[in-house]
């Protein structure tokens, strides 16, 4: 891929299916993985070995992690959200752990019970953990576009956050719009910063969707010189504040929109519209994406009849 | 307004209604647009004088224009598709008429019975009938980003199309992205081309949201150099070819994009989302608008209690 190539991990498996009240079985989600590594993703993010308590949806991340079969070139992710998860995520063979935590404070107690500073305290005892394995790391910024309980956070925090996790010796950062609140011109100044300091290949921007905007920060971000993005098949995924409010952007919306500008991202828009159109069977409902229900701009329909 | 404000023109109740199965109640529109007045629209495309067989949604397009308020600086607009429609549309006293044409000879005769040769030929004889008249004009460039049975219409034709309108001596331009086609890349070109011969203030951007791209490209018509977009509260608005997708930009989720951006639109945002919170009960069913679901991306939630 080019410098103008965009990489996309699809998340859907993980950000998508957690909030999921309906139980996606392990067979589905093995099956799921195989056919998005089929697609073409250099990056899925399959499961997040969090306390099976807390995220019953994903209590099987090991068993899936046993079952799909390991693309060569593809990265296999796992969200970790401590050191007791590292080690599961390790034990399971993962390509990769995603550690996270809110620049908000408020949000980190809501999401993790502790404070920010208390997660980031975790991620040295994870890197200690990881040291040695085969295992690449990522740690997101959550919250980096604005807290749903505190609102903006100050730039400067979100930057002294990234600097940290580099400090730490991570090696990929994610700065994540966790509900949706970003806008495209504070992702430009936020991407300008976060761009002087992580090289590209080593930054993700994470859209939510939920105020309809996810592309439009996408196209913001990479015109800042973002390269790297989180998306969802089918869009799936959500916000707990807001029902009915639409997830992560979407994958297949998000390749047309690349391909129709000339912009690689090496994946199959077919199949991925084939895969999300089969998600409803798995979920039991509709899905935001629009393109598998459109079809491609370049689907041309026949000639209707002169009445 | 200043030259970065964006200036938008409320299309809800023509190419909303338009594609509705159950008919709103004249009363109910015309409480609509006389709330839309009121939550600062300074150009509301009220109603379309076509025949009643061909669009019986919108049969009531007199009584309409009847029984509105004129807001003082509120320009109030019809579609026309012929001369006698703009004769009903002078007696109904609309302050303008949009007519339009596809640049896709396929998509003209399908959406209009003729060629566009003779449809800009009906163009002429319809400024002869507004001519001396209080009304101002302004025509559509229909399927100006792709056509669902051509395919890709080249540039120079549509831009040909625009000078013949400016020929005609028709006030306003607006390039139609009618089925949501267009990409980022291609509308920033486009909005380029006809920046050279239309001023800003006088070419508007008509995007559907048909594959999720809709914002996406407001931002890059907006980096070109554009100031004026149609949009329809809700989202309201259909694709006659792809049954399920969502129609033309959202106007709150628009006008919330822009505010957070710093872009002023001179609207009343809390006024459109309570308007769209309403278009279920005139419609009967859902609406894709976001923001109307998930609240402004400022409005904060109270701390879940610690478990």
């Amino acid at each position: 891929m080019t410098g103008d190539a965009m990489l996309i991990q699809e998340v859907a498996t993980r950000d998508g299916f957690q909030i999921e009240p309906r139980y996606v079985e392990t067979a589905d989600k093995v099956a799921l993985v195989d056919a998005l590594s089929a697609a073409g993703f250099s990056r899925i993010e399959v499961s997040s070995f969090v306390s099976p308590k807390a995220v019953p949806a994903l209590r099987d991340a090991a068993e899936v992690f046993a079952g799909i079969g390991r693309r060569p070139g593809t990265v296999y992710v796992a969200l970790v959200p401590n050191p007791k998860g590292a080690e599961r995520a390790l034990a399971a063979g993962v390509g990769e752990v995603n550690l996270v935590a809110s620049v908000s404070e408020t949000h980190n107690r809501a999401n993790m019970g502790m404070t920010p500073e208390a997660s980031i305290e975790g991620f040295a005892r994870i890197m200690e953990t990881v040291k040695g394995a085969h295992v690449s790391t990522n740690a997101t910024v959550a919250t980096a576009f604005g807290c749903p309980f505190e609102g903006d956070q100050p730039t400067d925090k979100v930057i002294a956050q990234v600097e940290r996790y580099l400090a730490l010796g991570i090696g990929g950062v994610t700065l994540a719009d966790t509900t949706g609140m970003a806008n495209p011109r504070q992702v430009e100044r936020l991407v300008a910063r976060a761009l002087a300091i992580v090289p590209a290949e080593r930054l993700t921007l994470h859209f939510h969707n939920t105020r309809g905007l996810g592309l439009a920060n996408v196209l913001a971000a990479y015109g800042a010189g973002a390269r790297r993005f989180d998306a969802a098949l089918g869009g799936l995924g959500g916000c707990p504040f807001a029902p009915g409010a639409t997830g992560n952007i979407c994958t297949e919306d998000l390749v047309s929109m690349a391909h129709e500008m000339g912009i690689a991202t090496g994946l199959d828009l077919d199949a991925l519209i084939g895969l999300s159109r089969d998600l409803p069977r798995l979920v039991g409902h509709d899905v935001p994406g629009q393109v598998a229900k459109a079809g491609r701009p370049g689907d041309l329909h026949p000639v209707p009849q002169a009445a």
